[in-house]
C-alpha cells in the first residue's frame, strides 16, 4: 500500500459498500448475546461492562490466572486491555489468549499506553506476536507499534498524532501496515476512525463527536465492544468492526445532541451508553458514515 | 420443606405480614449509619459505595489483608463479593470473616460466578461452610451451590434458571434449602425475589424492573446494601432483608419511570441510586409487594 | 500560630485578596493540559480520571512499580491516594514519589483512612516524612496526622470532627501546624475548607454543598485535581489550591441547583463533573467565597 496514492482517493470510493451487512452485524450482538470476557484495567472496567450490556452482550471481567482461564474456556470472545498492569494480570492475559486461540474465539487487544511507557509497548508487541484477532488503539499507540515517532506522553493520543483529512492517506497506510504486519484486523480511532484487514481492505469511518475524548474509557469501551461484535459475526470480523465503529460514533453524536442544558462531560458517558442501548438499525443506517477505500 | 406442597400456596399467604416493621427496618439504616466494609470486585465497587451512601450507611472498601482486618475490627457489617479474585483477596476474605464472626457482626456473601467458574464455586462453599450470616445471589448461583444443574455460563443468571410464577414453588424450596443447609438467611434475586431464613421462613418479593438486569452491579449493590440493613437491624436479619428487597425493587421501578426520553441503561444506574436516596417509608409502603409463605 | 487569637479574626480579613490570580490559576489547567499520574484506589478511580479530563488535564492511572515509575518520568504531577492498598501499590508509591521529587514535579498525598486504620496512618506518615508537596484530606484524617483524638471510624470524616464557624480558629491552627510540620501545602476539606502553606499563610474557603458528602470519591477527585492545579501553576501551589477549592465547591453548589426533580445522590456526581467541565472564570468569580486570614 502506498500512502501517497491513497491521499487523493480516500474520499472517492463507493460509500457504505457493505450497507446490506450493516443491520445484521449490529443485530447479531443482540440475538447471540455473546459472553465477552475482559481482562482490563480497573479505571474504566465499569463502563466496559455497562456498554457490553447496553449492546446486548454478556460481560465477565476477570484478572486472576485461574478464574480468567476458566471463563476463557466458556467465553465467546476475549478482550485484553493493558491500561493497568500487575504481574499476575500479565500472566492471566498470556494464559487466556492461548486458550482463546486454541478454542478459535476472537482475541482483542487494546495496547493502552504504548509508546508512552516502554513496559506497555513491550507487552503489546509480545501479545501481538503471539497472535491476536483484532487490535483497537489510538493513533499515538498505532505509531508506537510501527516504530514511528509518536508524540503521546500519556494514555490519550497526542494532538500531533491526530488524523485529519490532510494526513488521512498516510494514516490509512499505517493502519493497513499494522493489520498486515500482525495478521489481525486493526482499528485505529480518533477524530476519524480507520480499520484495516490483514488481507488489505481499508475502511474510513467518519462518525463520532469530539466530546468522546472528554471522558475516560471511550477507547476502552470500544475495545470491549469489539469482542462482542467479533463473537457475534464469525468470519466477518472486518465488516463487524466497521459497523461497530459507525454505531459507536453515531451513539456519540446522539449523546451530544441529547445533553440537557448544564450537562457536560460528566453526563456524556451515560448518554453515550443510553444512545447505544436505544440504537436500532434504522438509526444506525441514518447516521452511519463510512467508506471502503 | 416440600417443594410440591409449596406450589399452590405461595400466593395465598397473608400479604405484607410484617408491615409494622417495614418502616423501622428501612429507617434504621439512616439513623444508625452503619459502617459497612466491603471486600468486593473492582468492576462495581463504585456503585456499591454510592448505594450505601444513598441508603444512609457509611461504606469502606478494602482488599489487602492488613487494612481489611483493621476495618473489620471497627465495622458494623462485612460484605464479601467474589466477583474478581486474587490470592490476597481470598486471604483477606477469610481473615476478615473470622474477625466478623468473633465480633458478632453480620457477614454477607455474594458468590458471584458460582457454577460458571469452578474456582468461584470452591471459594463460595468454603466461605459458606465457615459460616456466613446472609447470602445474596442469583438463581444460577443458587442452583450451583445446591449441586443442581445450573445453566449459567457467565456472571449473569441464565434465562433457563429464571424464576417465574410457574416454577416459584420449586424455587422457594431451593432457597429454603440453601438457608437450612448453610445456616444463613438466603436471598435469591431475579424477576421474582425469594428470601428464606435458616428456621424455615420464606418470603416472596415481587418488586423490581427488568432494566435492573441491563446494568452491571445491580446484584453487587444489593449485596452491599444487605450489610447495611443487617447491621442496622440486629436480631431481625430476615425481616430486614425482605424489606430491603422490596425497597431496592421499588427503587428500580421508580428509576424506570423517571427515565427521560432518550435515556436507557446508561442513565438507569444513576436513577436507581437517586430513587433509593430519595425513598421514604411512605413511598416504600406504597410500592412494597411481598408476602410470607 | 495561636489558635485562640484566630478565633475572632477569621471572618474579618480582606476577602478574596488574590482575586487577580483566580482566573489565571483556573485557566492554566486548561491551557497547560498537565499530565497527572494518579496511583489511587480502585473505588473512585474512574471519577478521578473524569474530573481531571473535565478540568482540562490529562489523567494517567497506574499501579505497578514499573509502569508507574515510567509514567512519573514523563508526568507533570503525581497524586498518591492510599484508599486501597496492596504491597506493590505501597512500593509503587514510594518509588514514584522519589522520582517526582528528583524531577521537581508536585507530589500530592491523600491519606485516606488515616486514624481509622493504623496501616493507613503509618504509610501516610512515612510518605509525609519523605516529603510531599501538597496534602489534601478530611478533618478526621488531619487530626489523626497531628496525633489528636480523631472520631472517625471509617473513611468519611466523623460528625464530631466537622469544622464549623464555632471551632474554625482551632481548625485553622491545626491545618497550619500540618503545613508547618510536614513542609507542604495542606488542604483540609469539609463543610468549610481550610488551606495552609508551609510559610504560615492560611485561607478559609466557604464554597461547597452538603451533598458532596453523599457520594463516594468527592475527596479523592479533589486530590486528583490538586495535582492538575499544582502542575499548571508552578511556584503558586498555595494560591492554586485555594482557587481550586473554591472552584470545586462552586461546582458542587451548581450541581445541586442543576438536579432535576427525582434526582438525588446518584445523579449528583455527574452534575458535579458537568459543572466543573462547563465552569468559566466568570462563573468562578461569581461563586468564589474565600479569604486569607
Amino acid at each position: 500500500m502506498n500512502s501517497d496514492k491513497k491521499k487523493g482517493t480516500c474520499l472517492q470510493s463507493e460509500k457504505n459498500k457493505t450497507a446490506h451487512n450493516l443491520s445484521s452485524c449490529f443485530e447479531n450482538v443482540r440475538s447471540e448475546r455473546p459472553l465477552v470476557e475482559c481482562i482490563t484495567n480497573y479505571v474504566t472496567v465499569n463502563g466496559c461492562a455497562n456498554l457490553l450490556l447496553a449492546a446486548g452482550a454478556s460481560p465477565v471481567m476477570a484478572d486472576d490466572i485461574e478464574g480468567a482461564a476458566e471463563f476463557t474456556r466458556i467465553a465467546d470472545a476475549l478482550v485484553l486491555n493493558i491500561g493497568t498492569l500487575t504481574p499476575w494480570v500479565r500472566e492471566a492475559m498470556k494464559t487466556s489468549l492461548a486458550i482463546a486461540k486454541e478454542r478459535g474465539i476472537p482475541g482483542v487487544l487494546d495496547p493502552v499506553g504504548c509508546g508512552a511507557a516502554a513496559s506497555h509497548t513491550r507487552l503489546s508487541l509480545e501479545l501481538l506476536e503471539s497472535g491476536v484477532s483484532i487490535m483497537r488503539c489510538n493513533q499515538s499507540e498505532a505509531k508506537a507499534l510501527l516504530g514511528l515517532n509518536a508524540a503521546a506522553h500519556g494514555v490519550d493520543a497526542a494532538m500531533a498524532d491526530q488524523v485529519s483529512e490532510a494526513n488521512l492517506g498516510e494514516a490509512c497506510a499505517n493502519v493497513a501496515e499494522l493489520a498486515r504486519r500482525y495478521g489481525c484486523v486493526a482499528a485505529v480511532t480518533g477524530a476519524i476512525d480507520i480499520a484495516a484487514s490483514p488481507d488489505g481492505r481499508v475502511a474510513v469511518i467518519r462518525n463520532g463527536h469530539p466530546m468522546m475524548a472528554d471522558i475516560t474509557g471511550s477507547g476502552c469501551m470500544l475495545s470491549a465492544l469489539t469482542g462482542a461484535f467479533a463473537a457475534a459475526n464469525p468470519g466477518h470480523w472486518f465488516e463487524a468492526v466497521v459497523v461497530m465503529l459507525a454505531a459507536y460514533g453515531a451513539a456519540g453524536e446522539i449523546a451530544q445532541k441529547n445533553l440537557l442544558p448544564g450537562e457536560g462531560s460528566g453526563s456524556f458517558e451515560m448518554r453515550l451508553i443510553d444512545a447505544f442501548n436505544l440504537m436500532n438499525t434504522k438509526t444506525l443506517q441514518e447516521y452511519a458514515d463510512y467508506e471502503f477505500i
